[in-house]
């Protein structure tokens, strides 16, 4: 997976999951640190529409256009960056 | 919500969230400095049912048995954990 690409992608999630990861409304999950084999799983789900309720919605709509590259990216990414966020 | 009454119910989650919040398994979120509203949020579409795929079977059954005031304090207690662990 190539973090690199993956940051550029998620240059649309910053604004709800932060620019370091960490989330701006705690309704939403801080991501830094998260585990990459997790996030895939997740965003799979949102994208298959197998996690609905909450806040799926909008992710629904936010996966819809990711490719497995993509997704592989944003989690090498996210898993990259420093737990707690800074 | 009360932490130390989520630490407690917290011990059947660390065989897969870690004891410390991070997971044991990749494929497993770690919880670490989560935010609590998240965490509510996804420990009640677990019990709900609304979140399938994955390995979401697995919380189905954990999340069950838990009453709103476990999930405040479970979430209180990951939400205090320092992220990335120890």
């Amino acid at each position: 997976a190539d973090a690199e690409a993956g940051k550029a992608k998620a240059a649309v999630c910053a604004a709800c999951h932060g620019q370091d990861g960490i989330a701006t409304i705690p309704m939403y999950p801080n991501l830094a640190g998260q585990n990459a084999a997790y996030i895939i799983s997740a965003l799979t789900a949102y994208k298959n529409k197998t996690r609905t309720g909450g806040q799926a919605v909008v992710m629904h709509g936010q996966a819809a256009g990711l490719s497995e590259a993509d997704m592989a990216n944003l989690a090498a990414y996210y898993a990259s960056l420093k737990p707690g966020g800074k």
